[in-house]
């Protein structure tokens, strides 16, 4: 017969208890994510990869101990090793110890302005505080929150949309069957309709499925391609055509779904140019043979829209089908301003979304908007466990033709939240000041002599380099400043050569912190 | 220029001032958890699958306001309406509203004393008392957590794992490249490693791959299957060969990736047959056309484990490679005393896992285990502004091999932190104890004349129904207990017929819980 509940009580986060027992471990874990922030004193730790590998090795070996230390000991000791997995201090943090999952040995916290003093006595300790502004270390410093960390389309995620996900990890549950997810199966299909009519106002019945990103959105949709041209009984493979401004997951996805290698047609405006489009498609044998064509709506690399109304009136007159990346991109239908730089979208028949990047959710927040929930037919699966026959007709809602996936976290109660939160006009306005601080740092940097500017921004995305500096230059930079952990920026490569690449998704971004990266980039520049 | 910070002011989870950002919203989370447990009283919120969306739509319409309600509202409202869509009530937090994300609206919380007080309430008023024992309600009544949601391999997961998912939001490393998770990918490497280590104690290099769960690891080892035959130099499709016990997503694989659906192997004793599956390996035309054999250690109908080292030893003879889905009974190696029942295991290739059943973590949490790091070479993948080769060249770690995702959230933080806190004999105490409880529902099940047990336990699954129950009158019973909302149980069909199906994954379930499941049961056959 099992053992006493006792002695394992208040282990769980669900039910009327879990929240008493995630109480004192979450107060341990927002003091392990502030001490992290203040000891690291910027966008990333310092030393570059081998010397973070080391100290996180020598704080979280052994993994797997035969005997355990305690939550509290394990929340502190991981979670502020992955926010700065700097030296082990002696100190009362040093200290704890515990071998019950139970919050009695927890010590008291120290308090916010301890962290932040020491913060600054670690970053005057560091050395760089010349090029860091006052008051920005106590203002956020902590790695994608920090906003000197542009590298990529890696957001700093929503305090609001944090606490949701909490949520969805104390309830946990999953998105296969009607009855691990009651509420959470209506409150996505709600909220994916929401987005889907953003994309598709005009269409009475659009919808949406989560992904965990850009990358899942982009198989889906040339796996429903590949599918609804066998559902029309075509043998030959589908086609994909796209530019060489695409996102790497289309051709990974093709590799995957084991379909022929994308065509892909050189892009060296950055973006897919209607005209070399036309010439392709005309190449192509035509009806039936299947065709994608993948168009983007803020590419990785330059943050470039594709011209979408016409490749979409391309698709209509070659019978292609249109598929729009436009993960990054995406959200600027949030955006009173910004959103007629989208024109054209609803044509797609398909629309990767990520609303982890100018969305502000921790990853997974990715979506695949349809014009039709007809368009997801292909994906109707049949489990007997998850969704019987007679199931079905007495009503339960079948779950599992929305994902690839079986067990699925709720995405969605976040991304909800964070909607009904902020409102479509909060979110817009949070999209159009990433852009609007973008603007302003292609204005900084034009105005250097010592630096040049690759283009304006579309979205957020700014390249630039030091004036004259070659391929190996600009890389030698970008791998200083990681290594320093002063700054994350990105590369990009254009007919011109590489470039570093700022991605602006910080909406806090100051003027004083675009000053300071570019002080930075001319001060790492031999 | 960009509108003054203020105005957004402590939105963001990251940096110094994340975790004061975070306090004031993690309560609100907290207290909606704790009344959302409350006011359901039971494993699932009553009335059905209609009645519970229209209850969400009620509370949770418009998804997309033009004008947000502030953080504090929404995180009440909609993480109130996921534990329990029930009906709006006037009270302190039916006035909640706020305007601002900031935290001065938000109102005191009820005491815990309050919300107790208001559970019994509604579940005296809800009727059902009668059948759950004095004290369960208190003891943890909620989704997942209830000792009477036993439907699927679905988890109520540790307060621990729940706290360390917080700081993988708040953080939000994404595990693509090393500038977006420099600690974060060392920390999964290391965890890796040592869950592989457990999987393959014998050989000097094994790995692992975090996934979304068994069905993605499966979808990865049909892929790496296909793959090592294609850099064979083999042009035959891989046929794949399995039992009907099986998981779904195996067949699900196959179409995605393109392959022959799975030769299927009937199972009508639950398990792999080897004299059938010799048979069948037989017939197909040996090498160099490829086969991958697809075992289960247990199976999601029954729990049952396939005999794995007799079917190692055919797949030696037959040069077939092996497969095989521990999604559900992989952590038994976590006890010293049930995983010699795993005996085998290490004879595979690849081996799904899944941490979100037996290891009670928040989804998502799978892994795919492998003998040898080389065997993941196929994933190997470039993209130039996440691993340019000069950036590997100067020892950049390359992140991207390790997953078809590109954003990639640290789900092996919340892994990491449990095995610290439990470590190796805590975790195998608990598989033990859901082991034992099940057991015991089996013990009484014996024992009560109007029930039929299918079979002993192998794992923690337990197959029963009411004595002489036709299908539909199976069907209808689990269905009853849904729509009252007051025993969440599965359905699993054997040569024999339909049976309710109970999947003990809670490792503090009582005699007294299992006792009044069977009543449950009891009490709803006609």
């Amino acid at each position: 017969m099992p053992v006493p509940a006792s002695a394992t009580a208040r282990l769980l986060a669900g039910g009327i208890e879990g929240p008493r027992a995630l109480r004192p471990m979450l107060d341990t874990v927002l003091d392990a994510l502030a001490t992290g922030a203040a000891d690291r004193g910027g966008p990333l730790p310092p030393g570059g990869p081998r010397a973070v590998a080391r100290r996180v090795r020598a704080v979280a070996e052994p993994v797997l101990p035969t005997v355990g230390t305690g939550a509290h000991q394990a929340l502190h000791t991981l979670v502020r090793a992955l926010s700065d997995p700097g030296e082990v201090e002696a100190g009362p943090h040093a200290a704890w110890h515990g071998t019950s999952l139970r919050c009695r040995s927890r010590p008291s916290r120290p308090t916010t302005r301890a962290i932040l003093r020491l913060a600054m006595h670690r970053t005057r300790r560091r050395g760089n505080p010349p090029l860091l502004p006052r008051g920005r270390l106590a203002a956020g410093a902590a790695g994608a929150a920090d906003p000197h960390c542009t590298a990529h389309l890696h957001c700093p995620p929503l305090a609001v949309a944090a606490a949701a996900d909490l949520a969805a990890s104390a309830l946990n549950p999953s998105l296969d069957s009607w009855d691990q997810a009651p509420a959470a199966g209506e409150l996505e299909t709600l909220t994916c309709r929401a987005l889907a009519r953003l994309v598709h106002p005009h269409r009475p019945d659009p919808d949406a499925l989560a992904t965990t990103g850009g990358t899942e959105a982009n198989q889906l949709a040339l796996l429903l391609a590949r599918e609804a041209a066998r559902t029309a009984g075509v043998t030959a493979p589908l086609r994909i055509v796209c530019g060489a401004n695409a996102h790497h997951s289309v051709h990974r996805a093709a590799w995957l779904l084991n379909l022929p290698a994308p065509l892909t047609i050189p892009t060296p405006s950055g973006v897919l140019d209607p005209a070399r489009l036309h010439d392709t498609l005309a190449e192509l044998p035509g009806p039936p043979h299947p065709v994608l064509v993948v168009a983007t709506a803020g590419t990785t690399d330059t943050g470039a829209i594709d011209p979408l109304t016409r490749i979409a009136d391309l698709c209509d007159r070659h019978a292609a089908t249109l598929h729009i990346d436009a993960a990054y991109g995406g959200p600027l239908l949030f955006s009173d301003t910004l959103r007629t730089r989208l024109h054209g979208l609803d044509r797609a028949r398909t629309t990767a979304l990520d609303l982890h990047k100018l969305g502000w959710q921790p990853a997974a927040a990715g979506l695949l908007a349809v014009p039709d929930s007809a368009v997801l037919a292909p994906l109707a699966h049949r489990a007997d466990y998850l969704n019987a026959h007679d199931d079905t007709a007495a009503g339960l809602p079948d779950l599992l033709g929305r994902s690839l996936r079986t067990t699925r976290r709720p995405d969605i109660l976040k991304i909800a939240v964070t909607l009904r939160a902020l409102g479509r006009r909060g979110l817009g306005d949070l999209v159009e000041r990433a852009c609007a601080a973008a603007q302003h740092l292609a204005d900084l940097i034009d105005s250097r002599p010592g630096l040049d500017l690759y283009a304006r921004p579309a979205i957020s995305t700014v390249l630039f380099r030091p004036t004259g500096a070659d391929p190996a230059a600009v890389a030698a930079v970008r791998r200083r400043l990681l290594r320093e952990g002063r700054a994350v920026l990105g590369r990009a490569t254009t007919c011109e050569g590489l470039w570093l690449k700022a991605t602006v998704l910080n909406p806090h971004t100051q003027t004083s912190d675009l000053r300071a990266l570019v002080a930075l980039v001319e001060g790492s520049t031999p």
